[in-house]
C-alpha cells in the first residue's frame, strides 16, 4: 500500500504516522518529494493493509491511499493459472467443452418443466436451470413453488439425465435446496447478501455466483472469495448484466468482463444473456458474442409458451428459437477452440 | 395498463389479444390509430396487470407495455396523505421536530462507544447508531462483535437515554437483534434482500430501509411494500447515495429523492451523509443540503478517533466536527419550518 | 402520444386540455378509467408530438405523457429495411463482407504511419485510421498535427491504396478534412455536438458516427437523424463503450447495442474495441465478440510502438497482436454467415 | 507519478524503463517491495506525466500508474485560495452574497421575454437568462431564435438593468453573442467541445460552464482548465445534474459536488435546479440544498406559462412559484453566512 500526503503536511505529522505504522509491524519506505512525501507500507498481509487504508484517509495529512496489492486472493488467477474445473454429475465446467444451461424461469408446472426439459435436451443442453424460489421487486408477484418446484426438478433430471441448477435465497432453504440441486445459484439481489455467501460457502454443492446489478469485477472478485474463504471452491462466476443509464435493454451486458476475469481469476465464467438484454430478439447475438469472447458456458431461460410465463415471458427463447442458437454456437466455438 | 402494437400486428393478433383479457376478467378500451394500435386494460388489480404485461410483452407484435398506477399501494403518499409519526422511546420520527441519529460506524469496545454516545448525546442528537453486524466487501475485514455489541449499545441506551438503531443482515439474528434495538437498519446490500425485508416485515420493531446503491426510487418504494405488506408500517427511508461513474465520491448523494419521496410516499425520510459522501470533509455541507431540502432526519457517522475506527475511518466527524454540524443545522431547520 | 392525467385531475382540466389538442390540429381518443382519464392522441406528425409533450407535461393535472413513436425516421428500420451499403473507394460497408478500420491513434510522424499503414495492410485491414486532430482531456496533452497530419494521411492512401477515416472536430475543418478524408468521424465528445453534426449532414464525404458515452440508444439514433436530414445518409453507427460505474476498463462495451441496431435502424454498426475497453489485452475478445454479434466491422488502434505512443497507448495492438486477431476474426465470420 | 511494476517483471524490465524515464529528464526513487517493484517518478511537469503514464501503462510489466498530482493548475485551489470573485456589470458572484439567475428557457418573443424578466426581477433575480441558440437532441425541434433572440435580451437587459446570460454552442457564433450577452454559457453535450472551450478561453466575456453530465469532476476541472488556459480567468462552475439509472428525475443533481468543488476549486459554484430534477415540483427543495451546501448562486428556469413553454416546459417554475422560492431562499442563505 501507497500513502500519500497532503502537500501541507508537517515533519511531525510524517513521524507520526511512520511511527503509527512500524507500530503495527508494517515495513516502510519512505519517499520525499518536492511536493508530496509518500509512504510504501510494506510486508504485511493485504487484508491489514485494506483496513489500515480505511483508518489513515481518516487523517487530516493524508490525502489518499492506494493499495497495491489485489483484495483476493483464493479466487486470483496465481492462486491456480491452469483454471479451475467443475464436475456436475459428469458434465465438466471450464474445460475445453462449453456449456449450455437452459429451461424456464420458473418452475410452473410438472407439464411445463418436462416440455422445456425435453426440448432443451434435444436442442444439445448440458444442464436444466428452473427457479424453485424467485426474488421479485413486487411482493405481489409471484414467487416460487418452493419444495414443490425442487421436486419436479429432481424428477426432471432423473427423465432427462441433465443435472440442475436452480436459485437459493435465504440461508434457512440451503438444506433442502442441496438435497435436489446440483448447483446453487446466487441471485444478482444476493451477490452481496455476505450472510449467504458465507453459508453456501460452508457446502460441498458447485455455486454459480451471479454479478451484483451494482458490482465492479473486483468486487464479485470479493463476493466469490467469500464463499471460496469458507471452503466450498467449485465457483462459477455468471456474467448477467449491469445497470447504467441505457433503458432500451433491461441491463447492459458486459462482454468486457469475460476477457478480463480470464486474466484476473481462475474461475469458470458464464454468460446469462437472457437478463443481460431482457429481450428474447436480442439474446441469439449476445449468447454468440459471450461465446466468441471466451465464455465457458451460457444459462438461457426457454420457455415452450413464453406469452404465458408466470415471470420473465419477455426474455425466454422458444424451444425453436433455442434450437436454431445452438446451431449457430456449434459454428462459433471451433474458432475459439472450443468444443460445444 | 396501456398495451401498444407493433406496426405490423395484424387483426387476428388484435382479436387474440382482446379475448385474452377479458377471459382474465379486465375491462378492455381499443384504440385503433393510423399506425398502431394501443389497448387499454382496466380494472383489475394493479399486481395482476404487471404480471400480464411480462407476459404480454413477450407476444412479438406487442411493441410496449405502459403500466398506468404505481407498483406500490401502502407505501404510496394517498395511503396516508398526512404522512407517517413513528414514536421510537418518545422520540419522534417524521413530525415537526427533525432528529439526528449519530454515533460510531462499528461498536468496538465499551469505552470507544460510550466516548462516542456521550460525545453526540452533549451535542444535541436524540438516537445512537452503532454496528453490531457490519457487512464487508472483504471476507477477510471486520464483521462486528455481534451480540456483545448489542449488549453494549443497551447499555449505552441506558447510560444515555437514547434509542439506540443497528443493522441486522441475517433473518436468524432478528430476535436477538429486536431483543436489543429500538429501530432495525436494512443496509443497502440488503435493499433487494427479500426474504430479511418480508421477516423484518413481521418484527414490530421501526424499520429504516437504506436505498439500495443501485435502485431506483420506485424499487426502492417496492422495497418498503415488501414490509408495509406483512404488517411492520413504522418504515423510514434513508438515502445513501447511489452508485455512478463519478470517483471522487464514494457515492453520488440523491438530493433529489428528498422531494421526490415526499410526493410518492407517507414514510419519513432519512438523510445518510457518511455514505452519501464518503468523505468527512463533505458531510457538513452534505447534511445541511438533506435537511434545507425537507429531510426528517439523518443519520452520522461519528467516533472519537477516526484514524483508530476499525471501519469506515474516513467517512466519520469527530466530535468537534459533529457538534459544529449541528449548531449549522439549527440556523437551517427553522427556514424550513422545522426544529431540532 | 398518450397524455395520462393525474387521479385529482377535473371535468375542467379534461376539457381545457382536449380543446387545446383540437386547436392544434390533432385528432383525440379519451379514455376514462376508474382511477385516470387517459387521452389518445392522433395524427399528427411526430416532431410535433414530441414538443407538446413537453408543454403538457408542465400542466400540473398531467401525471405523464408516452411517445408511442420513435423520434427518428430516415435513419429507422422501416425507412430502408433491406440496409444502408455504403462505397468507400470501392470497400462496401454493410454488406456481406465485413471490414476492418486500423492504424494508430494519432498520426505522429511519417515514418511511424507508413510502419503502421504497411503493417496492417499486410494483416488484411481494409481501411486506414489516423488522427490529425486529437480530443483530450487536458489542454496540456498533444492536440495532433492538423493539416500535416492530413498530408500523411493522403500519401499513406497512395502508397497503400487503403481509403482513409479521421476525426473532425470543429465545422470550421470540415472544408480540409473532407479534401483529404474518406470517412469523417465524430467522436464522442462531439456526439451531441449539433453545429457539427448538422455540418456534416451537408457534406457528401460518408460519416462514422461514435456513440456518446452517455448516449442513450435512441439519442444516438436522433444524431445520426442530424446528419441525415441535412442529406448524407451514408452513416455509419460506431460503439465505443459507455461511461458505467465499472473502473477496471476505460468504458464498457455494449454488446447489446449490436442486435438492437440491426432491428431500430438500417446503418451499418462498427465496433470500436479499443475504446470500449481502454486495454490491448482485452482488445481481441471483445472484437471477436462484436462480429460474433453482427457488427459490419470494425476500427482498431494499431501502433508499431504502442510504449512509445503519444496517446492511447495503452490500448494499442502491436503489429503482431493485430495480425493474430485478424486470422481469429476469419474463423468467426463465416460463423455468422460473413466474410473478412 | 508512481509507476507499480507487475509482480513478474524482470530486472532487465525494471532497469529499460528507470534509463528511459532518466532520459526524459525525470528523478526516480526505487522502491523494491517483496511482491511488486514501485518506481516513484519525480520532478517533470504534470502534464509531461500524464503524457508518461498513457505510455507506460502500454508496457505488458506495468501494471499501473498513479497520478500523484492534480491533472489541472490554474482553476485549482492553491492557484487562488481566496477564492474568485467575478463582477458583471456590478453584480459580484463568489462574495459573500448569493446570485440568482432565473428566466425562460429559450427566448420566445419580446413578450414572453419582458413578461418574465419583470416577473423575476420583481421576485429579486440578479441576472436574466434566455436562451437564443438551442441544442435539442431531435433535430426536428426548435433551435432558437439566434441573433433576434439576442437583442431581444439587449432590449430585456437595457429596461430592467439585469445583466443577461445566454448558451453558445458555435465557435462562429461567437462574436456576435459577445456583443450582446454578458455572461457565455456552455452548455452539457459542449462540456468537452474542446474546440468551444478553447475559443471561449479567447474571449473576455465571463464563462458559466456546466458539466458534462457524464463528467468525473476530474474532468470537469480539467475542461474549465481549457478556458483558464487560453486567458480567461472569469469562469464559474454549474452543476446541472448527471446522468444515472434513476428515470423519476431527468438527471440525478449532484450535491457532493458543491463542498468538492470548494476544497479543489476556487471558482465560484452554481447550481442548476431545473436541469438537475427535470421537473419543475423538485425545483424548489433542491435549490435550497444547493444554497445550503455552499453554492454561490442558481440559474432556474422560470416561464409566465410554463404549459406554453416552446422548450422544457415540464421544468419551469411559473414566477409565483418563483417568488415562494425566493422567499425561502432568503431563510436559507443566513444559516450559511451569505446574504441574497
Amino acid at each position: 500500500m501507497i500513502i500519500i500526503l497532503t502537500s501541507n503536511a508537517t515533519e511531525r505529522n510524517r513521524e507520526d504516522i511512520v511511527e503509527n505504522l512500524k507500530a503495527r509491524g508494517f515495513g516502510i519506505h519512505l519517499s520525499q518529494g518536492v511536493e508530496k512525501t509518500i509512504i510504501g507500507v510494506i510486508g504485511a498481509l493485504d487484508e491489514q493493509k485494506l483496513e489500515v487504508a480505511e483508518q489513515f484517509e481518516a487523517l487530516p495529512f493524508v490525502e489518499r491511499c492506494v493499495p497495491i496489492s489485489q483484495p483476493y486472493k483464493l479466487v486470483g488467477k496465481s492462486f491456480k493459472p491452469e483454471g479451475t474445473k467443475i464436475n456436475v454429475r459428469g458434465v465438466v465446467i471450464g474445460g475445453e467443452q462449453t456449456v449450455m444451461m437452459a429451461g424456464p424461469c420458473t418452475v410452473e408446472t410438472e407439464a411445463q418443466l418436462m416440455e422445456s426439459a425435453l426440448a432443451v435436451k434435444k436442442a444439445g443442453a448440458h444442464i436444466l436451470r428452473g427457479g424453485a424460489y424467485k426474488p421479485s421487486t413486487s411482493p405481489y408477484s409471484f414467487h416460487g413453488h418452493g419444495v414443490e418446484a425442487l421436486k419436479m426438478l429432481a424428477q426432471a433430471r432423473q427423465e432427462t439425465g441433465m443435472p440442475v441448477i436452480t436459485e437459493v435465497m435465504d440461508a434457512r432453504d440451503l438444506e433442502v435446496v442441496c438435497e435436489y440441486a446440483d448447483i446453487l445459484q446466487i441471485g444478482t439481489r444476493n451477490a452481496q447478501n455476505y450472510t449467504l455467501l458465507r453459508e453456501v460457502g460452508r457446502c460441498r454443492t458447485p455455486v454459480l455466483l451471479k454479478r451484483g446489478m451494482s458490482s465492479r469485477i473486483e468486487e464479485w472478485l470479493q463476493a466469490a472469495e467469500y464463499i471460496a474463504s469458507n471452503g466450498n471452491y467449485d465457483i462459477m462466476l455468471c456474467e448477467r448484466g449491469i445497470r447504467t443509464f441505457e433503458t432500451y435493454t433491461r441491463n447492459t451486458f458486459d462482454i468486457n468482463a469475460f476477457p478480463a476475469l480470464k486474466e484476473l481469476s481462475h474461475l469458470p465464467v458464464i454468460a446469462d444473456p437472457s437478463h443481460g438484454t431482457g429481450k428474447a430478439s436480442l439474446v441469439p447475438a449476445v449468447t454468440r458474442a459471450a461465446f466468441a469472447a471466451g465464455a465457458d458456458g451460457a444459462i438461457v431461460e426457454v420457455h415452450p409458451h413464453p406469452e404465458k410465463a408466470l415471470k420473465d415471458g419477455s426474455q425466454s427463447l422458444t424451444p425453436a428459437a433455442f434450437e436454431q442458437l445452438m446451431q449457430e454456437l456449434r459454428q462459433i466455438v471451433p474458432a475459439v477452440g472450443r468444443t460445444l
